[in-house]
């Protein structure tokens, strides 16, 4: 056949689809060329577990390859699976979710979508925290949701509170608001009670309320409370992702109100069909990996006590509170404004590949730099070392 | 902690979270509930293989699996695996697609919902055949795209074609149109120049034409031929799931315009982060299945045989024609003119399961069964024999 040939072609992307790349995507493609080259890199800059998935999750997955059929499973997952999670958050929490309530999803990727769609309307005001995930405001303003960005500070421990909320919404209406804790940039969690009054006063405003619970399990302060002790009238996220260590699996979950159970249901039947089959059946067998996956924790926990004494020595001493997940979110305020800048310098002097804070933070991100500690314990103490020689 | 004690939730969901379940679904449940009963049910109403993937792909991912990480890919996928789907085009094709035009999806699923936030905006006017899959007009609208059926009949061999795409464009403003081929539920194909013209057409029109070629490798009257080989200025949408048999692994692709690559590939980074890993992984060593899946088509292309002797004898004898995919769509009007019921009692008086019209066509379907033929030749040779009985 012959081709048509266009000069130039008209295909312009839309406006929703001109999403922000990731600026941690140019380090990361900087890294891998330094490494190519032969010089020494410490990875900080991804947020994912170096270990790899456990290996007796990888054989429940390996058993299921070789009897046979992978297929399409229900769009709200493996009953099983579905079940199993209800059980978790009794035996955790302390609290009875049907297991009506439950999706499985394609990581929480595909949870933050179907979310949005059946919690928002095109044009909706969706509320989210400075310094933040960055993910959340371009896939909301994809689905045609308004972002409005709530700075949060030291003063309230880096947490949106019930004033700052009524603040927002009494300047023009908020439909919902959306929180992590443990948090991504900033490791910072939320106080039981700081929690429950955010969804007291959500729910007093008719604010829907989603959280985002991807970095459970990963605290060394205080336990992980979900929102689900609080209401059931909120949507919960989480992801076998960064505990669990599947990442690559793209496997997660979401807790619906019953009300929207059906919805949430359609959408996935119509957007998705149905979570990978052998993630479904792995992820049933995480929840019997736990001694392994303590021991990988017990490593973060060793890597954030390097941090916590070994930045502040090596000239990085305003740190936010690493409450959990595996991030520093560190203050470079004294040696830079740029901290674009900031990190390519530091991984072409050093070889320390982090991660800049403008994909996190459009206001004070300039001045700030993420570092994850989900590697090697003798990496975070090399890191220390290079960046104490490197400051001075 | 005490809980929020809501009287009644408050949380409706919103109108575009408000879908329609797929019909075929009640008909899986009933026919879930005759097996356990003892009843023996012939599986026609699933559109996924009965066979299991091939083994050569299951040992690929079954090696990966015990290597270790099984970790987050380039958002775009692997690039051994663009590399060769780079080759399929070219090998099959004979089309040279460079591999920044190429990401990888899961499955086509995720690729509708990039290829619909690139291409369209909130509002925009998509055309797509009727009878169609569901799903494109679910997630379009659940994007914010109104849907424009365009009716098709034998007159056009089920086939859209330039004239009723400019009748439809006229009468008001089209932005995009959307073309299987082979089609789902119907079978039928589209002839090269046919879709040549269509293209040609749209590209006349300033239309942006969408190519799903999920049923690619699947037809038996002529060889399917891709979009791309008629024009760059299209996106292609394809699948793992159907000739490879690879449904559970949520693993497909697509094929973007060079000014489109960048948008899909931010989107991607947030909606989706990546596909799969150890599904990728599979989905490079499909390609070298050829031997094991053309014996499972040879076995598609019998029961097809079977379908098109046996189906008219039985007394359903206005079918479509079959070209491809594994589907015969039945005209069963002369027996009702409710196909629902007509499904519900095929299930419960024969064993036989089949997908009701409505589900793919709000207007005809109540006088059309869409039955698959993706299992073995000796259940479609029973099931015309139980027709034969049946319809008698």
């Amino acid at each position: 056949m012959s081709r048509i040939d266009t000069a130039l072609s008209l295909l312009t992307p839309t406006r929703r689809g001109s999403v922000a790349p990731f600026l941690v995507m140019d380090v990361m493609t900087a890294a891998a060329k330094a490494e190519a080259e032969g010089k020494s890199v410490i990875h900080m800059e991804v947020g994912q577990p170096a270990a790899p998935t456990p290996l007796s999750i990888r054989e429940a997955a390996a058993k299921a390859l070789m009897q046979g059929q992978i297929g399409y499973t229900l769009a709200l997952g493996i009953p099983d699976l579905r079940q199993r999670i209800a059980r978790h958050y009794a035996e955790t929490h302390g609290v009875e979710v049907p297991i009506g309530r439950i999706a499985v999803t394609m990581g929480s990727s595909s949870a933050f979508i179907l979310s949005f769609l059946a919690l928002f309307e095109h044009g909706a005001r969706v509320a989210i925290a400075s310094p933040g995930y960055p993910a959340y405001k371009n896939i909301l303003e994809a689905l045609g949701c308004e972002v409005v960005f709530i700075e949060t500070t030291a003063a309230t421990r880096w947490a949106v509170t019930p004033d700052m909320l009524a603040a927002e919404h009494a300047r023009k209406k908020l439909d919902g608001i959306l929180i992590a804790s443990p948090a991504n940039p900033t490791g910072t969690m939320m106080t039981p009670e700081a929690l429950k009054a955010l969804i007291e006063a959500s729910r007093d405003l008719g604010i829907r309320f989603i959280s985002d619970e991807i970095y459970h399990g990963l605290s060394y302060e205080m336990p992980c409370h979900t929102a689900l002790e609080t209401s059931d009238d909120v949507v919960v996220i989480n992801s076998f992702s960064k505990y669990y260590c599947m990442t690559g699996w793209r496997i997660g979950w979401m807790v619906v109100p019953e009300s929207l159970a059906r919805s949430v249901e359609c959408l996935a039947q119509n957007l998705f069909i149905s979570a990978p089959q052998l993630s479904q059946v792995a992820a049933l067998a995480a929840f019997d990996a736990t001694a392994e996956l303590e021991v990988i924790k017990a490593g973060y926990a060793a890597n954030r006590r390097v941090l916590l004494d070994g930045l502040p020595r090596a000239g990085l001493d305003r740190l936010l509170p690493v409450d959990g997940a595996f991030y520093v979110y560190a203050d470079v305020a004294k040696y830079t404004n740029d901290s674009l800048d900031f990190a390519r310098r530091m991984l072409a002097e050093t070889g320390i590949a982090a991660t800049p804070g403008p994909d996190f933070d459009p206001y004070g991100g300039m001045h700030a730099i993420r570092f994850s500690f989900a590697g090697s314990t003798a990496d975070m103490e090399e890191a220390v070392r290079r960046l104490g020689q490197w400051l001075k």
